[in-house]
C-alpha cells in the first residue's frame, strides 16, 4: 500500500506543524462548522448516492439508519465541532514538575500523540467527530471509514481540509483513506513507522480483528457486556427505573445493560416490577430457573451463551443470585469491563461493589447508560476504552495526548 | 503452554486480592528485603552455578558481568525493596472528580493494572526490582528471565514468594516462568486473556521481537539513539563536560548519547575541546567531512549507518550542522525518541529545541544520562518507555496503574 505510506509520511509532517498550532486549531474547527452548514446540500447529495447504492445491495434498515444523514445530523456535526473548539486546549499543560536537589528543573508537559488512525464503519458523522477530537489534541488523523459511506465521508473530509487550509494549517492534518477495502484496514494495522495509535470504532468483529492483528499500538473501544445488580436492600421502584433505562433507553449502544442480576431476598418483589416496566418497550427476558419460577414460563430459559452475549437489542438476561459475592463473581467472569451498576441501600454493598468490580465505570444507584464523554463532562468523545493501558472509559481530547519531560539545567552531569 | 495458562489464571486470582492489600504490600517488601540478606549465601551459590554454566558455554565478559551477583549487589536489591516500600501507595488516589449537574458524583480512581508480564535477559536483579515495582502498584507479576540466570532467579523468587506468604498475601502475586525458552516468551506474547501489559527489558532484538509479535498490550522500553546538539552560542567547556558525561560515564545504557551534532560556527573551537575530554576514556569518533577537516583524518569517516546506530560503546558519531534547523531535522529523522540535549546560551534555541524535539526527555544544558526513574525522583523504575501510549520516559510504580470511574447517584437515569 504505497498510497498509505505516502499518506502516513504526509500525516507525520502535518503533525509536526499541528503540535504548535495553538488557537489556529480552533479557527479551523469553527470554519469547518460553518463549512458543513454551507455545504449541507452537497453532503446530503453525496449521502443520497451512498444510501441508494446501499439499498441496492440490500443493506438492513438499522444500518441504513446509521448511514443516513439529514439536515439535523449535519447541524449536529457542526455543533460538535464548535463544542470541541470551545474546550480547553490540553497541549502544553504542565502535568507535574519541580526542581531536583542538583538544580535540574524537570517538567512533565502534555504534548500530542502524533498521528492517530481511526478505522470505522458506516456512520459518516464519525468523520467529523473523530477529526475534530484529533485536531484539538494536536494529532494528525488518518481516517478509514466504511465503503458504504465513502461518498459522504469524502464530502465531509473536503470541508474539513478546506477549513484547515483557510486557517493556515496543512490540509493533511485530516486525511481520508480513498480505498475503504479490507486490505487498507489491514495495511493500517501495520503502519508502525507512521501511526502512534490506531482506534477501531464499530462492531465487535472489527474491534477484535484490529486487536488481534495490529502491529501498531491500539486502543480497544466499545463493546460492552454490562450488568445491573439489584442488591437485597435495593428500592425496587428505583431498581425498575434504572434497569429499564439501562436496557431499553437505547439498546444498540455499548453502555446498554445486557444482564440483570437480582439478590434472591428481593427477587420475588423486584422482578415483577422490573418486568412490568420493561414490558412498556416489549423487552424479552431470558431467565435462570429461579427467575422463571417467579415470572413464569413465558420467560425463555437462559443458557451459558446468554451470560456472554452483547445483545444490542430489546433482550435482557436475568439471573437470581444468592449473594453479593455471587454477583461479583458472575461479573468478574462475564463482564467486558465496560460499565456495571449496583442498586442498593447498603453502605457496605456499595463500598464492596465499587472497590471490587474491575470495570471502566462502576455505578451505585444510577444507570450504566451514563458512560459517555458528554455525560462525564469530558466534551466530545472518540470512543470508550475497554482496555486498561493508556485510557480507560470515555476518551476525550486529553486521552489523545501523551507527555514529554523537559529538563533544564546549567551544566549538570551525572 | 498449559503451564502458562495455569500461571495466568493464578496471577489473575492473586491480583484480585492484591488490589486491596493496602499496607500488607509494604510488609511483604520489607520481609523480602530481610530474606534476600538472610538467604545471601544460597542466592550466591545458585548464581555461582549459573556463572559456571555460562562460562562453559563461552558467555562474553560483559554478559558474565551482568549475570554475576555478589554480596554488594544482593544488598543493593534489598535496599531497592525497602525504597519501594517507603514510596507512596498510588492505589486509591482520586485523580479527578466532581459532581455533575444531575447530581451524579463522578470520581476517577487510580487502580492496579492487574497482571504485568516482564520478559528480561541475563540480569537476575531484575527479578527483585520488577517484582517490587509491580507489587507496590498492586499488580501480580509474571516474570520470565533469561535461561542463563534461571537458578539465580529461582532463588530470588523463592525469597519473594515466602515473604508474600508471611505477609498474608497470595504467593502467586509473583511467579517465575519455570521454562525460560523462546517458546515461553512467544506464548507470553499471546496471553491475551491474562496479561494486562507485557514489558520487555533487554536488548534491541528482544524488544523488537516483542513489539512485532505480541498480541497483548506492550510497553516498548529502553533503546536509545540519543543526541547532544552543541548550539552556536554554547559554552564550549560546558559542552565538553556534558558530551563527555553523556557518552562516556556509562556507554552501555540506553540514555548514553550516540551522536554529537555541532553548529558550524562553534565547531572549530568546541570540537577539539570535546575530543580532548573524550580522549580521557579513549572514545573513538566517527565524523562527517567537516568534523574530519577540523579534527584530522585520525577520526574515522561516518557513514549513514553511524547516524542510526546505538553503539552502547566508547564510540561517538559526530556531525557539523549549518543550523538549529538542520540539527532538529537530523534528530527527527534518526532519534529513537528517548533523550536529546541542547547545549546553548540562546533563549530562543532552548525554547525551540524543547518544543520541537519529540522525545521522552529533552534537555537544556544537562546530560542525557539523567533519564532515569531515580534521577527524576520517581523512585524505583521498571524501564524507560520509548513509546507514546500509556507511559513515556522512566516508568515507576504509578505507570503500572490505570484508573476507573466510580459514579454514585440516587436513582439517576438518562
Amino acid at each position: 500500500m504505497e498510497e498509505l505510506d505516502r499518506m502516513g509520511a504526509a500525516a507525520k509532517a502535518a503533525a509536526r506543524v499541528l503540535a504548535r498550532a495553538g488557537t489556529r486549531k480552533n479557527t479551523a474547527l469553527l470554519i469547518a462548522a460553518e463549512g458543513l452548514e454551507r455545504e449541507k446540500d452537497a453532503i446530503l447529495s453525496a449521502n443520497a448516492q451512498d444510501l441508494a447504492a446501499a439499498r441496492d445491495e440490500g443493506m438492513s434498515a438499522p444500518l441504513l439508519d446509521r448511514l443516513a444523514l439529514d439536515a439535523g445530523r449535519i447541524f449536529g456535526m457542526a455543533r460538535g465541532l464548535r463544542g470541541v473548539a470551545a474546550q480547553e486546549d490540553p497541549v502544553g499543560e504542565v502535568i507535574s514538575g519541580g526542581t531536583r536537589p542538583n538544580g535540574l528543573k524537570i517538567e512533565k508537559i502534555r504534548v500530542p500523540l502524533g498521528v492517530v488512525g481511526v478505522i470505522y464503519e458506516a456512520r459518516p458523522n464519525v468523520t467529523a467527530d473523530a477529526a475534530a477530537v484529533c485536531l484539538k489534541a494536536g494529532d494528525a488523523a488518518l481516517l478509514r471509514g466504511g465503503k458504504e459511506a465513502l461518498r459522504s465521508n469524502r464530502a465531509i473530509a473536503a470541508v474539513l481540509r478546506a477549513a484547515l487550509k483557510a486557517a493556515g494549517l496543512p490540509e493533511d492534518c485530516v486525511q481520508l483513506v480513498a480505498d475503504p477495502s479490507r486490505a487498507s484496514a489491514d495495511a493500517m494495522m501495520r503502519m508502525t513507522g507512521f501511526l502512534d495509535v490506531l482506534i477501531p470504532r464499530g462492531g465487535r468483529g472489527l474491534i477484535r480483528s484490529v486487536a488481534e492483528n495490529a502491529r501498531v499500538p491500539v486502543i480497544v473501544t466499545g463493546w460492552g457486556n454490562c450488568h445491573v445488580y439489584v442488591d437485597a436492600s435495593a428500592d425496587p421502584a428505583m431498581a425498575a427505573e434504572i434497569v429499564f433505562n439501562a436496557k431499553a433507553s437505547r439498546p444498540s449502544v455499548c453502555n446498554a445493560t445486557e444482564t440483570l442480576l437480582v439478590h434472591r431476598d428481593i427477587a420475588a418483589k423486584a422482578l415483577p416490577m422490573i418486568q412490568a416496566k420493561l414490558d412498556e418497550k416489549h423487552v424479552r427476558l431470558r431467565g435462570c430457573e429461579r427467575t422463571r419460577a417467579i415470572l413464569g414460563a413465558s420467560v425463555e430459559p437462559a443458557t451459558e451463551t446468554d451470560w456472554e452475549t452483547e445483545y444490542l437489542d430489546y433482550i435482557l438476561a436475568v439471573k437470581v443470585v444468592d449473594s453479593l459475592d455471587e454477583a461479583l463473581a458472575h461479573i468478574a467472569r462475564y463482564s467486558s469491563g465496560h460499565s456495571e451498576a449496583i442498586v442498593t441501600n447498603s453502605y457496605e454493598s456499595a463500598r464492596r461493589f465499587t472497590e471490587e468490580v474491575d470495570s471502566a465505570a462502576v455505578y451505585v444507584n444510577a444507570s450504566t447508560r451514563f458512560t459517555d464523554g458528554g455525560e462525564f463532562g469530558l466534551g466530545a468523545e472518540i470512543g470508550i476504552s475497554t482496555q486498561k493501558l493508556h485510557a480507560r472509559g470515555p476518551m476525550g481530547v486529553r486521552e489523545l495526548t501523551t507527555a514529554k519531560f523537559v529538563v533544564t539545567g546549567n551544566g549538570q552531569v551525572r
